[in-house]
């Protein structure tokens, strides 16, 4: 089968929160999902966008059961390290369950990893639950470092009234 | 003591040079900096920055033993969330031994944190290693999660080799 992985355009945020909604409901939390196309579309191909994203498209005979042909998608940006420099992280990697098993998620995450080298990226970083044993030896497999077991880093996040409280508190 | 906090320009390059690496000693690891004001310079300052930075400065009359009136500054990007969209990631905190006590660290973060609601940015998100527990319980006393603990996340990166062996199986 014919694969295609490609930037993508403001035309296919439909289909990025399509496939978005589909991850979270995998992910068991479907009601955390408050974006929609139009954010994605203001977010992503601005002057300054937030992110970077491609999309993996099969030909029109191979569309899936319920008649799509955008069948994955890996969703990154730009990161910096006080260290090293530039970075990229890739925050969604995900390919629809019947196209799993052909190298789509490795070809996106290879493109990902393209794509950060020429831009002189020397990290691709990326999250992962514990509880996601399948993703989490995908990557170690790949030669990924889990550096929250090997150096004790936490993840922190501040957000709603805590993110407003810290806000009111500049000076 | 008059404490300003603004954002960082070109000059202050230098200046940040120093107390990355500052930083970079009191967590033991020095010789990992492999960045200079050059690339500072490059990375933060041009028409699609890879980083913004905030420093805290002090008056002459309050200049640092070793003369330096730069005492602190925070480094961070955005970074996007397919559930919530714009995010804020807090690269670096720091501020220099001898003004710390002072509300500077708390002042740069609420200034970030005020920028990313500008920005409307609807999370600050950073990392702190499980040992600098006096960092993990100043942030959670201002109300961060920890979402390692609480949720299970793993923080992953590919780097040298094993970014390069994947970005050379890119499609």
């Amino acid at each position: 089968m014919k694969i295609t992985i490609r930037p993508a355009k403001p035309e296919d945020c439909k289909d990025i929160e399509r496939m978005i909604m589909e991850l979270a409901v995998y992910e068991k939390m479907p009601d955390q999902v408050k974006i929609s196309h139009k954010e994605l579309e203001r977010d992503g191909f601005g002057p300054n966008p937030f992110y970077q994203c491609l999309v993996a498209e099969v030909p029109e005979e191979h569309m899936s059961k319920d008649g799509q042909t955008k069948v994955g998608y890996a969703l990154f940006f730009y990161t910096y390290s006080t260290w090293k420099g530039r970075t990229v992280y890739m925050e969604d990697l995900y390919v629809m369950p019947e196209y799993r098993g052909k190298g789509i998620g490795k070809a996106l995450m290879a493109t990902v990893a393209k794509v950060a080298k020429e831009k002189h990226c020397v990290r691709l970083q990326l999250s992962v639950l514990d509880w996601n044993k399948p993703s989490l030896d995908f990557y170690l497999a790949k030669g990924a470092e889990d550096l929250t077991a090997k150096e004790g880093w936490h993840f922190l996040r501040f957000h709603g009234i805590a993110l407003d409280n810290l806000a009111q508190e500049a000076p």
